[in-house]
């Protein structure tokens, strides 16, 4: 697509007040104090050249909200910076881009359209802004808290490993591909909760820097790590759950007692770094807690 | 250099107090309205491979200060989004970045850093928030009023041709390299004139943008259009100078007995289009206005 054909088509989306009609040159937003964050995928490193375009628009929209879901925001609209490449991939991501700004009511902002050299590998970002965050830390977690996380563990990395090749369930694979970021649940814990992040290089790693953050020690009990009756069938490995990324689960610290429906997996004790154990007996750490040296 | 690494570098910059000192997943602005405006720069459409890196984070920065600036705002801070490469060219460009925000009283608000596949060129995001904008559109023209640009024109397209190989002096190849934000400039224009925007496209380019925005056709005095004395010097080639990109000056419509020290190069008619003289003798247009086709 050409870059007026792409600008036209990102009209016809659900457009922020604050776009201007895609008209100007900036945005003006005026949505009171906001939670900004943004990522950028790249292809073959964050995404696979051959996972569907529309899929790819989806999950760099999703990681953002997830980031917005862990400050308990509401999604205000994204700014995308996109590379403009071959017709049908273009279009196929128009439609991914679609369906997850019309899923979590998230409007376009803005953004810049960009030519690659020829056989660059794309490299997509994504800005997105939320309004009325409670905002709670990282680095909240106080001694004694237990450690909590919503949904499922471990059925994106199993979709990852799908994706690749290997044979199972299209559950799995949708986990890994169109992650469902939590802006519900996000909205309800933000407020009561004491540190929350998201999920998204994997459930030891993040558990650990929420820990670290807060100057406390965690301790994990694998076996509390909530799994799904479809990971269970495909594999049912708690390491490999816990160690997989791309879950975009909401991972909180809060008192013992706290009234949830997430799943209550370990508590952070006074010192540093994480212990694991598989309901009460001790296990050694995996070499990989998740993916530590991801940039 | 490593994430890490790379990180630690960003928090000796001017950090924002949003940036949480980049401890967390997410930036938290409070600052009222915000103009906000991105640019992505791809190694080899938008700058050369031989661009010294601290004069690509430069121009990274400085593009989108320029957008702020054609918006009267105070930049409030940028967010980076950043391809981890070899050691020499991240440090290099650390300094470059560390240049400009600290020449423009402009600090780090957040980013993301991510891994290349070897072989892909650099593209770069930045992200700039400015407060306290008077934001006139580029739509705000009327008929009668004088088009005003500040500074000069040509510098830049001249240094580009001087950093593909051809000779000329170092004062133009750093305004293509270092082009100047006009903030101040902007900062005291943007509640007095009608319409305003930067030049970055070409002005020719970007003045008939501003007419169409407007509604209007405009008429251009090629001889009235301010040349450098170095520029000059290089080719004093006036239709070369109005249709060469990256000036980064800003171009305003305003009545005919505005009292500023920008230049007064044409007026907006009724109609549509553009419309060039020479001091009062009529000029074909050049095959092409400015850069058209960037995306």
């Amino acid at each position: 697509m050409t870059e007026a054909e792409f600008i036209a088509a990102l009209r016809r989306l659900p457009l922020h007040p604050a776009a201007r009609g895609l008209n100007d040159d900036t945005a003006l937003l005026d949505a009171g104090p906001l939670v900004v964050t943004t990522d950028t995928l790249v292809e073959g490193v964050h995404f696979l050249p051959t996972d569907p375009p529309q899929d790819v628009a989806w999950k760099l929209v999703a990681t953002n909200l997830s980031d917005l879901a862990a400050k308990g925001a509401v999604p205000e609209g994204i700014l995308l910076n996109y590379p403009l490449g071959d017709d049908a991939w273009d279009r196929t991501f128009l439609e991914g881009l679609a369906d997850i700004l019309t899923a979590h009511d998230t409007r376009l902002i803005g953004g810049d359209t960009v030519t690659l050299p020829p056989g660059a590998p794309r490299i997509l970002t994504v800005t997105a802004f939320g309004s009325d965050a409670a905002a709670p830390a990282r680095a909240g977690a106080k001694p004694g808290d237990a450690l909590y996380v919503t949904g499922k563990i471990g059925d994106a990395g199993a979709g990852l490993a799908i994706a690749l090749g290997k044979s199972g369930p299209a559950e799995l694979l949708a986990a890994y591909r169109r992650p469902q970021p939590r802006l519900a649940d996000g909205r309800r814990l933000a407020r009561q909760v004491h540190a929350m992040m998201d999920v998204s290089d994997g459930l030891l790693i993040d558990a650990t820097r929420m820990a670290h953050a807060s100057g406390l020690a965690v301790a994990i009990d694998l076996a509390a790590v909530p799994l799904s009756d479809a990971y269970r069938a495909y594999s049912g490995d708690r390491v490999a759950a816990a160690t997989a990324g791309d879950d975009y689960q909401l991972l909180f610290a809060a008192p013992e007692d706290f009234a949830t429906d997430a799943t209550r997996i370990g508590a952070f004790l006074t010192g540093s770094g994480l212990v694991l154990h598989d309901a009460g007996t001790p296990v050694p750490l995996p070499p990989s807690l998740g993916y530590e040296h991801r940039a």
